[in-house]
Order: C-alpha cells, then sequence, then structure tokens
C-alpha cells in the first residue's frame, strides 16, 4: 500500500465501526496512527489510543506530539502506562520527562526497571541540545577479545529494543571505546576470526557535550546510520541515531530560514495566532524604530527632495536594489555556514569572490540606474544620473560586503549567523545609500551650483 | 581519534614525506581524503590518487567532485579506471555518466561487467530528479517460501558490495514487492520459521518515477533508512538509502532558502563570480523593470508629495514594515510547504489563523505609525496620520493575505512555491501601499480640501 492510500483509510473509516478501526489503527504505519489520533477532538483521543494492540500502542506511542503524550499519561491506566513508558527509548523518554510535572516523573521512574531508570538519569543529566540529551543508551557493546561466531551469538541474545544492532561498538575493560564492527562485516567473515581483525578503529565518534548540530553534520559527512558518543574519559556511554539527525538537520535548517525574514525560528504553520504575533511583531516594531533613527538623519534633506523632483522617483530604488544585493550575499553565506560547506576561515575567500561578483553587478546597475535616470529627469536635473550611478555601485558594493561579512564576524564570535536577519540588513542599506545619494547631491547643488 | 584530528594529520603531512602521506591517506576516512584531494593542485590529484590502495581508492572516488571524477579518469590507466567504475555503485555511477562525454561512456560501458552495465542503463533510463534515477540496484532480494535459515545463508552468499543488507525485499515470481523483513528480525527469529510469518506486508514503497523530494519525505517520516522503489508494475527494481536522502533535504532547503532571498537555488558559496553574478543579477534587473511599471502608476503623484513634504517622511514606512511582514508569512508557508508540514488543503486553515495574527499586528504597526506621523506632522498635516494609520492597517492585512496565498497557489498549480522570491512580493507591497495612501491622501486633498 502507499502511504496515501493508508493514510486515507484511517481517514474514511466510520468511527462508530470499531472493528473496523481497531483493525486499521492496528494494521497501520504507527507515523500515521499517530498523526491520526492527535488530530481527533480531545475525548477520542484515549479511546483510540485503546483499540491498539500492546506492541502497536509502544510504537504508536513514541510518534504522538509530547502535549497528547502527557494527556495520555494523565488518562491510561497507571500499568499501561507503565509498560509504555517502559518500552520507550531513553532519549525519547528524557524528552517526555522533561514536560511532565516533577509529582507525574517521580511516579513513572519508581515504576521503570532499575536499568531504564539509570538511563533515563543518565540522559536526563546532559544539557538540552548535546550529543548527551539526543543519545539513546540503548546499543550493542562487545568486549576486545571475542571472535564474530561469539560476536554473532552475544547480538542474538541481546534485548530486541537496542536501538540499532548495525554497529557494534567494542570497549576495552574500563569501557574505553577502541573499534567499531558492523553486523554487516561480521555476517561476512568466518566464525572463528577475532573481532579485533576486522574491526576499524578509525571510530568516527562525538561527546557528550558535543552540540547536537555538530553531530548532525559528522553523521551526514561519514554517512553514518549511528554514531558512537563518549565522554571526557572516552568511555562509551551511548550512540545517535540517524533519525533523530535528521529532524535536527531539517529544524536547523526552518531556524536559520525563518530568522533570516525576522520571523522567529521555532514558529510553525500551525502556532496559534498570539504566538505569532509574538514572534513577528517585535521584529517590525523593531524596524519601525531603526527607521526613525533613519529618518532624522533624512529629514534635514527635505528642502533637496522639494527642490529636485526627480530624486523622490530615483531613491526608492536604491532601497528596493540595494537591499536585495544584500540579501542575496547574506543568504548564500548563512546557509553555507549553517550546512558546514564554509567555515569563518574562508572568509577572505568569499569575500573576494562577492567583491568581484559584487563589482559586476554593480557596473550593470548603475548603468541602468543611469539610464533611467536621464528618462526621468527634467532636462536641466540630468546631472543627477551621474551621481545616481556612482551611488548604486558604492551600495551594491557595500551592500555584498555587508551581506558576506556580518554572519562570519558573528560566526567568528561563536553566535549565530542568522541573528543578521534579512530586514535589518535592508534597513541598514537603505539609510546608507539614501545618506550617500542626498549628501552627495546638496553638495553638488552648493559647491557647483548645478541647476535644480 | 575525532574528525578533526584525522583531517589535521592528513593537512600536517610534509607533501615531500610520501610514505607518511600513504599511510595517512589510506588510513583516514574516505571523506576526508577525497576533500584533501579535491583542493590539491590539478597536478598533484592524480599523484596523491595513486597512493591508495584499491579499496581506499575505490571508496574515496565516490565522494570526489565530479569534474575530479571526470579529471581522474582521463589521467589514470585504463585497468584502474575500469575497477573503480565497476565498483561505484549503480546511482554514482550514473551520476558520473551525465557528465561524462559520449565517447568516454561508452568505452567504459564495454569495459564494465554485464550485470553493473544492466544496472547503469536502467537508472539511466529515468529522468533526473526521480526515484529512479536515485537509485540503487544492489539491494538484497529473497523469494517467498523461504525459511529464516535460508534466508540469512543467503544473504552471506550475497555480493558484499550492496547498499544495505539491513532489510530484504521479498518477491513473488514475477518479481512483484510482496513484503519486507529487516536483518534484525531475521536473526532474532529461530532458522526453521518461514520469513513470510514474521516479514511486513505494510511496506512503505515508491514508484521510479517519484520526485526525489517526495522520496526524501517519506523515508523521514518512517524513520526509514532504505526504501524499495517499484515500476508500475509493482515489481521491484531497486532501493533508495537515506544517505542520498540527506543530501536530497539538504539540497531543498537550500534551494527553497535561496530563492526566496532572490538568489538561485543551486548557487553555493564557492560558486565563480560570473556564475553567480549570472543567478543574481537577473533578479535585480527584474525588480528595476517593476520598479519602472510601479514609478510611473505613482509619478502623477509628484505635485502632491511636495504639497505635504510629511509624506515623503512617511512613505518609506510602508515599504519598510509591509514588505518585512509579507516577507514573514511567505517564509513560513513556503518552509512549511517545503518540509510537509502543510498541503494546499489547509489554505484555509492558514489563511484564518494568519489573518486573525495579521489583525493584531495591523492594530499595533498602525497605532505606531499614527504616533510617528503626529510626531513628524506639521500642525496643518496631522490629519495625514489618520490616513497613514489606515492604510498601514491594510497593507498588513494585504501583506499577510500575499505571503500565505501566493506560495500555497503555486504549490496547488504542481509549481514550485519558492518561484514567489521575497523582492518580488516587497515589491508588489511597495507599491500597493504607495498607491493606496497617495490616492487617499489626494482624495483627501481635493474632496475635502484639507490643509497642506
Amino acid at each position: 500500500m502507499l502511504i496515501h492510500d493508508v493514510r486515507n483509510s484511517l481517514v474514511d473509516v466510520d468511527v462508530a465501526d470499531l472493528n473496523q478501526l481497531k483493525s486499521n489503527l492496528n494494521h497501520s504505519q504507527p507515523v500515521d496512527v499517530g498523526e491520526y489520533i492527535a488530530q481527533l477532538p480531545k475525548k477520542q483521543r484515549a479511546i483510540a489510543f485503546r483499540l491498539l494492540n500492546k506492541s502497536q500502542a509502544i510504537d504508536v506511542f513514541e510518534y504522538l506530539p509530547l502535549d497528547v503524550q502527557e494527556e495520555l499519561i494523565n488518562s491510561l491506566h497507571d500499568v499501561q502506562v507503565a509498560q509504555i513508558v517502559e518500552a520507550m527509548s531513553p532519549d525519547e523518554r528524557a524528552e517526555l520527562f522533561d514536560e511532565l510535572p516533577a509529582k507525574v516523573i517521580k511516579r513513572l521512574l519508581q515504576e521503570l526497571s532499575p536499568e531504564e531508570r539509570q538511563a533515563t538519569a543518565t540522559i536526563l543529566g546532559y544539557p538540552e541540545g548535546t550529543a548527551g540529551r539526543l543519545m539513546t543508551t540503548e546499543y550493542v557493546r562487545l568486549r576486545q577479545g571475542l571472535t564474530v561466531g561469539e560476536a554473532l551469538s552475544k547480538i542474538r541474545r541481546q534485548d530486541e529494543d537496542k536501538e540499532t544492532i548495525y554497529y557494534a561498538y567494542v570497549t576495552d575493560d574500563n569501557r574505553t571505546l577502541v573499534s567499531v564492527v558492523s553486523l554487516r562485516q561480521l555476517l561476512f567473515t568466518f566464525p572463528d576470526v577475532y573481532i579485533r581483525e576486522i574491526s576499524s578503529d578509525r571510530v568516527v565518534k562525538v561527546r557528550t557535550e558535543t552540540p547536537q548540530e555538530e553531530v548532525a553534520q559528522v553523521m551526514k559527512r561519514y554517512d553514518l546510520i549511528a554514531i558512537p558518543v563518549v565522554d571526557r574519559e572516552q568511555r562509551l556511554v551511548g550512540i545517535v541515531t540517524i533519525d533523530d539527525v535528521i529532524d535536527i538537520l531539517e529544524e536547523e535548517a526552518t531556524e536559520d530560514f525563518q530568522k533570516l525574514a525576522g520571523a522567529s525560528g521555532d514558529e510553525a504553520a500551525f502556532s496559534s495566532p498570539l504566538v505569532t504575533i509574538g514572534k513577528r511583531l517585535p521584529w517590525l516594531l523593531g524596524i519601525m524604530l531603526l527607521y526613525i533613527g533613519a529618518s532624522s538623519a533624512i529629514a534635514p534633506f527635505q528642502s533637496t527632495i522639494s527642490m529636485v523632483p526627480v530624486l523622490a522617483v530615483i531613491m526608492p530604488l536604491f532601497s528596493n536594489t540595494g537591499g536585495t544585493v544584500g540579501i542575496q550575499a547574506l543568504t548564500v553565506t548563512i546557509r553555507s555556514l549553517g550546512v558546514g560547506e564554509v567555515t569563518p576561515k574562508d572568509t577572505l575567500k568569499i569575500l573576494r569572490k562577492e567583491l568581484l561578483a559584487g563589482l559586476g553587478t554593480a557596473l550593470a546597475l548603475a548603468t541602468t540606474m543611469m539610464l533611467l535616470s536621464l528618462i526621468w529627469a527634467r532636462p536641466q536635473e540630468r546631472w543627477v544620473a551621474l551621481i545616481a550611478g556612482m551611488v548604486m555601485a558604492s551600495n551594491t558594493i557595500v551592500a555584498v560586503a555587508l551581506g558576506t561579512l556580518l554572519p562570519m564576524a558573528l560566526k567568528r564570535l561563536k553566535l549565530d549567523p542568522a541573528l543578521i536577519s534579512g530586514p535589518l540588513v535592508t534597513t541598514m542599506l537603505d539609510t546608507i545609500g539614501f545618506l550617500t545619494f542626498l549628501s552627495l547631491i546638496s553638495v553638488a547643488l552648493n559647491v557647483f551650483h548645478l541647476p535644480k
């Protein structure tokens, strides 16, 4: 069945036909069932969830949004809750516990088996956004000195709930990570070979305190489906799996994306109107505030504008193009920093390239600007075209330089390059463009006594 | 070794010390070696590549940029080229062949084994950007009716170069895909159980013609590390693996990101200045062109502006805030369409939420606008504040509506929602804002004979 069929088969069922619904819910993909339950009216969620058999309930639960998980914890029987929470992977469980009241956590922790309790405590001990918080403690660990045959039978005796059995991590007596071996290698090797002969000591690993974005970048770079996490003493404490990493890569991209537009990174399409206002309005009021500063700088030139009316027609072009040039360079820089394609070390290289490209762009834009000004200007105003062209060229170069250097500088200061949002750069460039242009025009009017 | 150490160990080596370099190159991660070789001066690349032993050479080759691959194909011995191209996975090989001259392809195809030649031809037969082009034909296929023990020994007899052995796909006599079984399930089941008893017929799959973005979204949704690809007759023809999909998700995000800023999606930080100009200048000239249209609509109002000088101070605020409001809504909509969080079906729901949020924003911005206008205006111009506030409110609502509806409409028309770039929306909103404002001001001046 293609997914669309699966989703439709859930939606099409008459909710009254409980048997049919039960069968569909237990034979669909957990993620689809989770989505279906999450969109039901509040009262029906627990009913639908109770229709799931035990293993499906456990799988579906991990796909529910945190608030629905919390709601179910409060409305299901304690025994069922205990079973589900016990079966969750430790990283998902830690994420849920973050949201629950302390009283509920205490109760749930008591009902967990000692190992699961320990695993949860370990993960909750690391700060949010680090490898330690993201990892699971359910991985396969082998001791040095085993043969391939022994390793395979050890893997077969593991709990079935290891997050991945496709890599096994080899440690010494101090739990220090020494090498990694894939299940593929084990299967393709004779049983009496020692694993040390086939395992690789070129282990790519991260530390518990490694930021989650870096974990994602490293796994992407080395095409890994799981990566080991070690503590300061190089002891193996967990692994991070690829499914969590894909979500992080997408979240990071969304965040950069939306910050650049002056919307907040964590706003979603279905955020409530109030949240949306709260995330966006500060940027808008900030822009207005900036403009008050800019306008007071521009205000003294009001008489200049009324003396040379063509200026009012020309000036918006500076703000439209200058802002866009700046945002183009800004976006390419922020994105390539985000995907790890460049680092602040490349600043000079990127700047040189951007300036070269900017020079070409500046020539083209300045020429167009001059032609347009000549067309729009009254005969006695035609000298304005020369200044307009010059300012267009210089504004383009400034825009390219700012768009490249600002995010690079933030990154070098270990700040988020996406803090520089588009509207900020646009407003800066507007002001710079207007002031340069109007100053030069007044100088020309006053010093050279040019015709008005 | 942490990756930074690995990379440094490559860079720190004195290139003259060939033995040390050879050892480092053969003991580092293929992706690091690939990056190192790609940044060497052209003449040294082939030399460094020849230092690799056969298996490392094969691994490293797939990580080299296409132009370096092409260069090496021309400078290495035919035997070595044949070995490498034979060992490449069929999807990577197809990507390389796309870049090579027909003559070279013909020669290379002749040197391939019959199966690899067939696999390459199959993949090259599907259009770029589809699952068929992205898939590999190296997967594990099992016939129905095998036991777990037979399945496991069949898997162990496979070539070691299958892209993944962690899922096996079960087909009937017509090669129709019937179910999927994971290696994990096989290992945890007794050997005499029939695989049909443990394999899952809830197979999530895609068609050869499924667009690559959809493949990526489906794999992300179902947390798959590989997905089967079937043809129109539901016959299994290949699989797509997670590593390709991560690259696609990132590329798609970059594309949306950069298009929104009026830079082209496929521009990279290190694109040459000429490419950069080519990608960005058309947008800039387009904006200027749009402005010519806008300005000719605004030009008749020049006398109005010179009669009420405060207008020149107020008007830029419309363009700064209106554009930003539009881009905020646009970005959130494009991004949530991009990650599959919303579909055009949700248009009304999203629009209602955006309009509610827009209403709140409009009130706040209109109030600020009125206050600022009152401060800036000469006493006889104060009536302008009322119109400025009204237009700011209406412009905000229009901006929110356009930012939401334009990408949704494009998506519904099966076009890329990111075609609506930020500068386009900004310029539209500028023009709408200016025209509404100036028209109302002239009406007020003429009809009510308000003071100037």
